[in-house]
């Protein structure tokens, strides 16, 4: 559903430095951004003592905090994380999804390198998209240097987020169902076309659909 | 789509413990309980100098933490607050969602009263659940004071968690689409329809669906 890309790199590599050059860059381009990190630490939502901390305690699968222009979520996730799911639910309205680290996930990668760190790359070239770095790095991939975030951000563009076909995600009772191409386009065009009949609805580019039976 | 009620209350009444008790009292009755707290503070994810502080500084619009059994996320709204929705996106596999505060909101509210923070209520009778409260109250909802909390879960359960209806949510490019009986019916059964033919959603209970068009 959303497209998902993955900047990996050893420990100390500069991933959020390049995350912090690369997302100005794309937003510039007018697409929505999101990013998915690795929790090794706790959050203070979770901080002992704390309101959301006590209702946590006291078994609420899922705290929010709210206000007017933000929203802090803490929850459960009933099965091992899934990115593309999680990835669909909280941030279905992103254009491009940055994971900082997941380098053990399937998704295409930017490998942030420094020879300081050690000779060889994380990375498998099939793996890889780019590699960032300021070294000589031979591999059979493009390499940017740190200052030519600039055509990174490009090839990212052309690569995802240029003509992206009509796609979609679909999870029940809390298992994402794979869909292979001929049942997707039937869904799409069936589902698309009841909202559309909706008054103000006609225009839907995004939808989001939740139902209990 | 979700059950949403609002335990309130002046300051210092006594919200969060209320809640610490009831939500294991519903949990009990095999309810999964949610919810949902006003942001007054800033909270650890956007601490400055942490780096998904970096990525939000850097301009995503969303930013998650994730391990294999929890998430959380901090992310912008694209408008103004509205509990449904939020609810239906963020927490839509919870039964019940308690709301600690927003006493302006129009859910049916419990509230918790302590004579010594002034004599009058805060909410009229007919906005009120019941009242939790070990003194004397004069109103016409139920009171009950605070052991007497399973009593208070027995009619929340009465209430809002026996013969649920089917029921559907539906956000369109951000904004929430309110439907009437007869087109929710028929988006309902149709769409569930299709979902059921599929391989491994026969039994469909909790259906999301994400379109990108």
């Amino acid at each position: 559903m959303n497209n998902i890309i993955s900047v990996v790199g050893k420990s100390g590599s500069g991933k959020t430095t390049i995350l912090e050059k690369l997302i100005p860059l794309l937003k510039e381009k007018n697409y929505k951004v999101a990013t998915i990190k690795h929790d090794f630490h706790k959050v203070e939502l979770d901080t002992e003592g704390k309101d959301t901390w006590r209702h946590r305690k006291a078994g609420a699968s899922g705290v929010i905090l709210l206000s007017e222009e933000r929203i802090f979520l803490s929850k459960d996730l009933p099965s091992e994380e899934d990115l593309d799911k999680v990835a669909a639910i909280y941030l279905h309205d992103a254009d491009l999804i940055i994971t900082e680290g997941f380098k053990r996930k399937s998704k295409p990668k930017i490998e942030v390198f420094r020879k300081e760190l050690g000779d060889d790359l994380l990375c498998t070239e099939n793996e890889l998209l780019a590699v960032v770095s300021d070294d000589e790095v031979k591999v059979n991939v493009p390499v940017f240097k740190l200052e030519e975030l600039d055509r990174l951000a490009d090839l990212i563009e052309e690569k995802f987020l240029k003509e992206r076909e009509a796609d979609m995600f679909l999870v029940v009772d809390g298992k994402r169902i794979p869909l292979t191409e001929f049942p997707k386009k039937i869904l799409i065009s069936g589902i698309s076309g009841m909202v559309k009949s909706l008054k103000g609805s006609e225009q839907a580019k995004n939808i989001s659909i939740f139902i209990r039976e």
